[in-house]
């Protein structure tokens, strides 16, 4: 790391930073410039927060230089990582598509979304039974009751079920059912859940925090890798801005930037990510020539009955639409979408 | 509410509307402007949310006229809420002020700032026993060992004890020491978590998240007091911005405007707030100008060795004077430093 | 608009709005709720502006139903506005392609670089010969003499001319040599520069502000519409947020989003927008994906010799690939890649 | 300045980068970590732009170590800078009031405001002759008029005069009535504006861009102090963030930063910062504990008359006795208020 000492630092504050670096391994080189005296160090960071330095006498600020996360960075896998859910390999270049309602609302409407998702293309399965809700008032998901009519529809259509778990304490109850253990955009920082849905062992969905910076998103992926779990997708799903005429903004150059950074598969859902259902095939097309290795999209049979998200939420006759057309982008990408049953 | 058809919208579609909103017990006014439709609805919102509606064929949007939170409201309690903290009286004009480390490191460390907090005029003490960190190859606190150096803290000082809980399975155990329970920013969302610590009937201090509106920040709030627990605490930490200079940007408007949408007192964190040692006391001062309820502030008696935010940490004598400058411009507000014991 | 009183408004301050609007010709609609009275008034806007009815006693706030611009809206040219430059109709399906140097630095700089980009298939040339720097002490541009070196290359390539007029005293000057007068984000709010190039009745390329809302930058061009001048081609170059990995946060969703609000054609800077030059390939296809009339996009000879934006310049080497890769999505699309000379 | 190469850079793109950085007669440092090469260099920045060298193969990132700005910055000097405007000293530790109008829409209107809040206790009028607004439909301030009656008012009242100049060609004529030329939020990156004023020599009151940072803001200073005129006064007015409640969220904690980094004296504007008339005075003490050198704050007669910005003006009763108030915590803060004729 890089140590840059205020101009007004004397010779006995430089000695000290100096001496603590030494004290824990580090090699340490000056460099007097003419306002400044710069100190680099080359050792283990572990051993010496930044921000200790940070609050050393004469600092003015401590540059990192590596990246602070390891195991989800592309260098630890250059190769890329494939996730398999249900025979599905995410990550090997196919595009997969994830749809389904925001929630599970009754038996009836999740069958009925799950197979004609499926039958119009999608590999997945999303809808929620535990739902955060900025309000109390609003539905906060059918629980339990929610998890077994998933596993059914999985049953009926062959499709991968993903799922959000919103705490720890209803882990292994969410993992007994879902194939994909989604982590909501509220809990991307809720590291307790985190190293639970690592202990697990099962794929997971991270979403990327409203107000996630790119390596905020891959320490947190960090934390679920940490625990021997690399089975991690990542999904963008918008982050908040001070644009208010979408619902988020979906910052799909973090799809590019993310598959540089780290070898991790990468979602985009543009559903959340715009919140106006005329805007979702557009940015799903647009995830895709990104780069993006799946989309995950809200798919409702009667939006304006819809208990949550209506208005994000694509008809099945939309989707199927969309499906089509971001086949054919696909294939000029050179990619192919992926199927159920591969 | 307020529905806004589309330009385009027929009078089937505006009939739709309308229907369904009678059928739902509302009260329903057509108004017929120039270029667009608007529905005014007087009704229960519960029974039919906007998202629905705004799914509808033909409609724009649908704008909501009353505030989503009931209970943490000021019209519920225009008097204001007094949080009743081991004796001390929250939010009743007077000023508190809590100190202490951002961990707690050692018994050592935290007794040596207790006494030393207690000294200069603190009412409470904070110090996190869970410490919920970006990175997880960062100290990640004590946890119990940490709980019970805050409860010799607290029997050696007087202070009252503001520590932070992190996920549910350990809030009873948390809630067994701390005289306030800290919800802090990243789990300002985690709603299992605000449900939970609403039960124990606990003080709480609720730290607004880095990327939530106001709105969002009193409808988390909503989620405590709708479990009966009204002992709500808010607390202003500053938000997530552009600006990189600062650690996050504090919004001291968020005091004013909280107070007076609002009933519940409201607390100012300078040192998150700012990231910076020397930023936070002129913060501190503007905070309580513009009418906070207390103040709390990192304090470590050697902020070189803190295992975390050292940078924004004061020493024991700097805090001092910080209290001191605090209390005569409390003075000169015509307002009070509160003291422990009174 | 809607005018919603604060709940404890008296009858008094309820009939002094309802007078005043009738004064100014609105027709007014009052609906009791159990909380609040709200009022519905049609009428002429500019009469009464929004903020001098919401500084009335007992009004909480005014909200409009329509948008404040009226000629850039989609609804006064349902059909699309095509600009014409230089014989390219922009705005009409095709997909035009405008690179070159971020500044133009020297006459063989900018020859090299057009022949180049020409070859590769654009049909416009970008270059600054007046540059807006953040800081006084970087190049500033060559001025006249690098309109001049635009002129050239037109008249070389054929390529049309798209560049960057800095402030009112140079219209005139830029406007006798440019085929499109780009005005730069750090001006979206110049409006007297947004006056005198919409009296120029050149086509006016309006890149979106830093920090400007979709309706900001649609008031912006109804600036320069308002002059008569409909020649406009809004331009998304990313906006601010709290992501610093990349330069800016490209918001793809406002091409879908404008092109449901507006009839102006929308291109993508996916340069600007990230920053980087590994990201400007894939954000190049996403634009297009999401339905954008055009890309611009920096491109130089050697960009490690460049006195700006190097990091995100292409090699014509890469533009090449890049134009080669657009044009197959295109085709993927049902659309075209624009020529030169068609 | 520290150069950062990529992991898999090799010897021949360190040596490049060397050999360039040697050429240009920067000193070299060599370090190699156990996963990156970094490079430290030190020598004159002007001559080799740190894009120039990101630019280069196998670099990932350069790091600058000093403030890119010189003039502006408080090392350049440490006393700090008074500014004299017509017999005021800003940025002696008084603490001046600046109060009027949003625009000057009359004569009768302006002098009412300038005797009332020069009687409150005022030095400088503040009012817009020409004014900067979204909608070309809006109010545009009564031009060369308006100036005229600024002068009278000054005349009446000996308030010292602060009006907008928004273009280069109107800036002779502002300055020839204008005790301090004002640099609105929207031209803080108009560089020719900038540079115009600079020449002046002028007082000028430069207000932080909606979305720049501390050092963009001071980078904009750099542009007028460059041209010999250090009479420049920065004013926080509020940065734009996702939160919409207040209209901008006024970051205070640029008043101690820019007040460490510069000498330049700071301004606050709790009107533009807030858009909530009842937010201005917490806001305005608050600004004055945070250290600021002065308030500027709207006053209208009759807000709800205001042809812009009624809702955050203040009559001058309110203005009184937020005069008043602030009074008090200034004499707590051991300064005083500056007066007129002083």
């Amino acid at each position: 790391m890089i140590i840059v000492m205020q101009p007004q630092a004397g010779e006995r504050e430089i000695e000290a930073v100096k001496e603590r670096l030494q004290k824990e391994g580090f090699s340490v080189h000056l460099s007097q410039g003419v306002a400044r005296t710069v100190i680099g160090a080359i050792g283990d960071k572990r051993r010496l927060p930044a921000s200790a330095l940070e609050a050393m006498p004469g600092v003015e600020r401590v540059i990192p230089i590596l990246h602070p996360y390891k195991l989800a960075g592309r260098e630890f896998r250059p190769e890329g990582t494939v996730v398999e859910v249900r025979g599905l390999q995410v990550g090997n270049g196919q595009v997969q598509i994830a749809a389904g309602p925001c929630a599970v609302e009754s038996r009836a409407q999740l069958l009925e979304t799950a197979e004609a998702v499926a039958a119009a293309g999608a590999t997945m399965l999303r809808g929620g039974a535990y739902k955060p809700r900025t309000s109390p008032y609003s539905f906060q998901g059918l629980g339990p009751e929610g998890l077994e009519f998933l596993a059914e529809a999985r049953e009926k259509t062959g499709l991968a079920i993903v799922t959000e778990v919103m705490g720890e304490p209803e882990v292994a109850q969410v993992a007994g059912v879902a194939d994909v253990l989604q982590v909501g955009s509220r809990n991307m920082h809720n590291f307790n859940l985190l190293r639970a849905v690592g202990k697990t062992g099962k794929p997971v969905l991270l979403k990327r925090g409203l107000s996630a910076t790119i390596e905020e998103w891959l320490l947190a992926a960090e934390y679920i890798l940490a625990e021997g779990n690399f089975q991690v997708i990542l999904c963008e799903r918008g982050i908040r801005t001070f644009e208010n005429y979408t619902r988020n903004t979906l910052d799909l150059s973090a799809v590019p930037a993310v598959k540089g950074l780290s070898h991790l598969p990468v979602f985009v859902d543009p559903s959340h990510g715009t919140g106006k259902r005329e805007l979702v095939a557009p940015m799903a097309k647009a995830a895709v020539a990104a780069g993006a290795d799946g989309l995950i999209i809200e798919v409702h049979p009667c939006p304006q009955e819809a208990l949550c998200d209506g208005p994000q939420s694509l008809t099945p006759e939309k989707f199927s639409t969309l499906v089509r057309e971001v086949a054919e982008l696909v294939r000029a990408l050179g990619r192919e979408l992926a199927r159920t049953g591969q």
